[in-house]
């Protein structure tokens, strides 16, 4: 079975070591991350926010952290200040990946997308969650749980190409992409339905390349094979779906809590669509998955 | 743990056997489960459809129903007259619930939604999904996974009446329903959360009642005390869900088939709104989800 620990052994085995800039990283869970980030040998790392508190809680963390050589401190005043700090420097190439601290989302996404020094492209920025759920052979991407409300056609197609990037950087040549439904047939009363067919008509026409889509699907004949062929779904991808594009941003949320709550799995996520990826991890979040996330991070910044 | 055996159980231990109404019996798979109900002394049968079909099937199933004294066969020519002599029998009192046999639920539900025979009632009818599942304490009812597609506000707080019925005859007497959401605030950018503040405050109001409604939470705030604490809501019903309202049918589909694919959850179903209980069990499903959805129908028959 594909497993998220693999992402990690993947981004330690890089040649050149990625740089992952935290905004706002006067935070033990942040630091903590950092620590074990670094006896991962994931990444070297660029703390921005006030030197004096992030120093006394790597002292606490870890006193050997105070002047580990892959630790950088820039200070900085503020939330604000330390978020475009740490975008600045990832717009400058000198580091990979950002990575949210402790400040508040909005905050740090303002200076993601700043016209000037940001890291914005032609792109919508989308959240990308890869899962390792017991019983499912491949990581199970699933997009957009977390950033898009409602999006539009236009803007799934651009979901789907984001997923696709970040399935590519773990070595998924082809991704299977199922954009979901509540049923497998076209139905002009369900826009999901609506969408899935005109995404599987892109990618025929190369308007989104690098994968395979089918759809529209229900869960159950993207991820069973079993299921797929009771309703008479053939073809070498039906129930292997690698990418599930839900409809809402409820379908997803409510997916990805199912996943995480009653099936026991595991994830990483990273945010999509700028000029290098972002993590947002949450306090409540895992350790585990804190480093998961990382991991997907930095192979999408090598990629 | 609340299971969905102690349904079968409870139908069981009634006083008055139950009289189901299958329209269009002539299947092996809907005979197969007619058989299994008997065993248990679920209820009585009458099987509406072509009847030499009906009793070639019954042999091939177990020659002993032939002459089962809870069995009694009506012939009908087709379908839709199959359909309509099961209404009419459940309409006048004779029958209990009404069970979908071997025909598409379109013609069926015609039938159950006609204004001079029907069972056509005031409100919507709702798809009702009990499930067990594994590390959950209480039995997760979700709705509406299957029949409404975009409920409004007023849709939503029939679905929620519909399914406090359902938890009511299955013995739990003030369900805690949660409007599920992406988030646990109200944000006018997602209706779902202003739909959950409005059904909470029709609560209040005794506009629904006979049960408990927190919203809006996402679903990991519903079913787990642990996030809800770490969200700061309070409160003894706080991560304690009997009832899961989702926001659209797509949310729901996607809801159902991760908890009978990735968290191994049994199931059983059934349609509420209408006059008596209805059964629209499909080849697919596993002969024990059959079960189970006959059993909560005619817990709710009975209540």
């Amino acid at each position: 079975m594909a497993s998220l620990d693999s992402l990690i052994e993947q981004a330690a085995a890089l040649e050149n070591r990625p740089v992952v800039a935290v905004a706002s990283a006067a935070d033990s869970h942040v630091l903590g991350a950092v620590k074990m980030a670094l006896e991962r040998k994931l990444a070297a790392f660029r703390l921005f926010g006030e030197a004096k508190e992030i120093r006394t809680l790597l002292a606490s963390v870890d006193s050997h952290l105070l002047d580990h050589p892959s630790i950088e401190i820039v200070d900085a005043t503020d939330q604000r200040q330390a978020a475009q700090l740490a975008v600045q420097t990832v717009s400058s190439g000198e580091a990979d990946v950002l990575m949210k601290g402790n400040l508040p989302t909005a905050t740090i996404l303002k200076e993601v997308l700043n016209r000037d020094y940001g890291l914005r492209k032609e792109t919508i920025l989308s959240h990308v969650a890869a899962f390792e759920v017991p019983g499912y052979e491949p990581l199970l991407f699933v997009t957009d749980a977390a950033m898009n409300i409602a999006p539009d056609l236009m803007e799934k197609a651009q979901i789907v190409r984001n997923a696709v990037q970040a399935a590519h950087a773990c070595g998924i040549e082809k991704p299977i992409v199922a954009p979901l439904a509540a049923v497998e047939t076209v139905n002009p009363a369900m826009q999901p339905t609506l969408d899935a067919a005109a995404l599987v008509a892109m990618n025929h026409r190369g308007q989104i390349s690098g994968c395979f889509i089918d759809g529209p699907l229900a869960l159950d004949n993207a991820v069973s094979q079993e299921a797929a062929e009771h309703k008479g779904i053939a073809g070498e991808t039906a129930g292997k779906a690698d990418i599930l594009i839900v409809p809402t941003i409820e379908a997803g949320n409510i997916l990805y809590k199912s996943l995480m709550y009653f099936a026991k799995a595991k994830v990483g996520a990273v945010i999509q669509g700028a000029k290098a990826p972002v993590v947002l991890t949450s306090r409540s979040d895992h350790m585990e998955s804190k480093l998961y996330s990382l991991a997907l991070a930095i192979l999408v910044s090598k990629n």
